[in-house]
């Protein structure tokens, strides 16, 4: 009998995300959630900790394969899963490099592929010297735990990231910092790719993201304007990096295109990512059936847009009082095309609670509605 | 607070199909399901007999509004329900003429709505009389518990239907059967509309359905070569209808196009319905979005097509070996560009396990396709 069971590790809004596709697709979806009551938690079959190794394995003896919701289950777990015979996709080696932005700085020069300038810093004489190589400012980047705009930080003087190396000295780990150049940009761009482990990829239409104090806050696919030469070098570094890293199901690699005309693989995510939620209506594969087609390592399905545009704009934070459902009146009666993804969570100031995506023909309609029927949601 | 708990009564593949819609919006559903493992499982929080009022009335206290995956709810629980003051969509005065084709028929011509010439026959005697007067041949039907063909039987003489008047007899309740003249129709259509308590209606473009041995086989949307009268008809009786029943949520209407240019209404069917499936993928807002919407009495989504043509295939009986997820390697190679649905049932002759949508601009390719990608269910 095919293989039909996939489980998650993790119970946010990603692991909720798969649980439409896996129901349409008739594929039987699992949760190892972290607490009760999150995001996921419809299809959540077990609640524990993922840095403890006998949940975990606990878990993964009810599926079929393993995938996550995000990226913190730790690579000793991940390595014990596999020498015990499970499926785990992306698998360690892949993951590694989502995990650690040093590793995957290294790995990705290693490859040939374009990065910014960078170097790994274990002391405010390493980072002062950097500066002075770069014009006196830099981005310095904890190699793990960041995200969204966490552990990211500018820096102008040797001593601005002295409280990171005190903390990695007495976490009795050691290690170094990232440090990068800043990188001067005219937009951000992601691409979104899809590979099986027998090899098969897919690649969505490069997007433009719009991140506001670090967190992503809306996505046009595809990216305006683009030229054919940076839709094609954006597709290839994400193929390069995809077999190159042997990743497995969806990888997001959020790329800077710079005020010259380069692109540079900024971040990689190995799971389906925040810059891919426009596909759920604008492609006819979204992001996350895909990646249950890939962890499965069945065909992956076409990844075309649907529309001339699609714009997602997230709901950061969501309303100052009630829930998003209090809203949905005045915005569904506002906004009948609009598209409304609630991700079950309690507003919180800054909080990604939701996302709303609208398609057209029209990108400046396209992206007005977009952003007025979200602001339904806050305030 | 707003009402976010929607409760579904019975397990099958409509309430499936509600619960990504469900889970999209971040509206909370739950379902009654008849035994366990059924379809809609991954949402069922009770397993019991609808037809018993007390796990009726313990599902009904756990959630804000009652509605349905099928017609069978005895409408003396329906109306105990409403008495008790819980939100039942359709209501029971509504759905009384999806579950009494005799009740429907009647409130129907009531209403000055195309049908076809019927009665109500309590003996051979009464149909012998109808045949009389149609030509010789006529089509019987049981008031009530037909679907996908049963209790349906075309009658040549007055004694074709002397088991369901003996079955009548012996039921105790007594009651007439329908019979109707056989209507010379070019074709089936079906339209779709949703309406909300408070009243809203959004019309889905009217569909071509075609059925094999009574059971629906195909759904093309929109309906081939339709003309203007023909969309502006079945638009305005689905409407009559909506609002002369006082139907909440979706409403299918089945109509006959007949060969001398009449539509006539065939069946109602008060939930989302097989005629909607091509919604999903094909049109702005799915007949599972907008049934929740409208029972929660939010306001209603763009119904509007998303492509020139969308075409639904249904996967009746399934693979004669194995189950679907076992065809699903093959299957989605050759076609990545159509979207399969599995409704988690085992394969069984007759039976609707899945099926197979696609959309495109090209009315013959997408046909083909579409019953190209089902067929590799079959056999």
């Amino acid at each position: 009998m095919a293989k039909n069971t996939v489980g998650v590790i993790g119970g946010g809004q990603l692991a909720r995300m798969m649980i439409p596709p896996a129901i349409e697709l008739g594929v039987d979806i699992r949760v190892l959630e972290e607490a009760e009551g999150m995001s996921a938690e419809l299809a959540a079959t077990a609640v524990g900790d993922y840095r403890d190794l006998d949940t975990v394995l606990a878990f993964a003896e009810t599926v079929d394969v393993i995938t996550f919701d995000h990226e913190h289950v730790p690579p000793a777990i991940l390595r014990e899963l596999v020498n015990r015979g499970v499926q785990v996709h992306p698998g360690p080696d892949a993951l590694l490099y989502a995990q650690d932005k040093l590793q995957m700085r290294a790995k990705l020069t290693e490859l040939g592929l374009p990065v910014p300038d960078w170097a790994a810093v274990e002391s405010a004489e390493d980072l002062g010297a950097f500066l002075d190589d770069h014009g006196g400012r830099a981005v310095v980047k904890t190699a793990r735990g960041g995200y969204d705009g966490k552990g990211v930080r500018v820096v102008s003087d040797a001593a601005g990231a002295d409280d990171w190396f005190l903390a990695l000295a007495e976490d009795g780990r050691g290690g170094a910092l990232l440090v990068e150049e800043l990188v001067s940009f005219q937009r951000e761009l992601a691409q979104l790719i899809a590979r099986r482990p027998s090899g098969q990829t897919a690649v969505w239409p490069v997007v433009e993201t719009v991140q506001r104090d670090g967190v992503c806050a809306e996505v046009i696919a595809p990216a305006p304007g683009s030229s054919e030469r940076v839709v094609e070098v954006a597709a290839e570094i994400a193929r390069r990096i995809a077999d190159g890293l042997g990743v497995t199901g969806v990888l997001a690699v959020e790329m800077f295109e710079t005020t010259d005309g380069r692109v540079l693989v900024n971040e990689l995510a190995m799971r389906p990512h925040n810059s891919g939620h426009w596909s759920i209506e604008g492609a006819v594969t979204s992001q996350f059936e895909q990646h249950l087609r890939a962890v499965l390592d069945l065909p992956l399905g076409a990844p075309d847009a649907r529309d001339d545009w699609s714009v997602m704009v997230n709901i950061l934070g969501g309303p100052s009082e009630g829930t998003l459902q209090d809203r949905y009146p005045a915005a569904l009666a506002a906004h009948p095309e609009a598209k409304f993804h609630g991700y079950g969570k309690d507003p919180r100031p800054g909080r990604k609670v939701g996302h709303v995506t609208v398609t057209g023909d029209d990108l400046d309609d396209v992206v007005y509605r977009a952003r007025a029927a979200a602001a339904f949601f806050e305030g």
